[in-house]
């Protein structure tokens, strides 16, 4: 079956994306973190990311990089953290959290955001992608 | 002032180290989530992982890959997590965590290791590096 992130990247459910590339996609975390945490999906659907080729690796994190820096120019924060767990969902994905305090990097603490914010929020950090 | 990151690369103060190459070190983290928590650090002082250049940033993101198979091939577990946060020691480090639980990837749980263990620990890894 299918992963949801693989349901994602085909369109078959939604979800707000900010870059994507023939190889990844990168959206925001339905369940933030915090303010712009969003998450980077190799679009082969691969569950551990030191199962990646080396290749493969280093195009993953050189694509979460660019969406770091769009992220550090659209979000106000201390930095951009990196997160990969991988414990729930089995198919590879890098958080990206902008962090001001440990708590936004421990996934205990939760925020809630409109739709609309969303949207918002996932146009903002595409526009300052860069391709 | 030196971080104390510099002080280990230095050896100014003592450390478990795992692996190193000329712009990288590894060592067990101190205060360890689980067995066979490291991090991953550059040896050129810098705060933030994003203010790295790509090349830099690659090289790290690809040291710490070598050290992560080197800990998959030493410690017993589901897989290896990464994290980079930043907010205590201002030096770019990678923690790579062995994680069986999501508790391992929240920095609120905690394990002591006997300095035997840790150094028999960090030398066991350091066997199943490849340079």
């Amino acid at each position: 079956m299918s992963s949801i992130f693989t349901k994602i990247i085909r369109r078959e459910i939604p979800a707000y994306i900010v870059a994507e590339d023939s190889n990844h996609i990168a959206f925001l975390d339905i369940n933030p973190n915090s303010f712009g945490h969003t998450l980077c999906v190799t679009k082969k659907e691969v569950d551990e990311i030191f199962d990646l080729s080396r290749t493969e690796y280093i195009n993953l994190m050189n694509f979460s990089r660019k969406v770091a820096l769009a992220l550090k120019k659209t979000v106000s924060c201390n930095r951009i953290g990196i997160s990969v767990i991988g414990l729930e969902v089995p198919h590879v994905h890098v958080h990206l959290i902008p962090l001001n305090s440990m708590l936004d990097a421990t996934f205990q603490k939760k925020i809630n955001l409109s739709k609309a914010e969303m949207s918002e929020l996932s146009k903002k950090i595409n526009s300052n992608f860069n391709f």
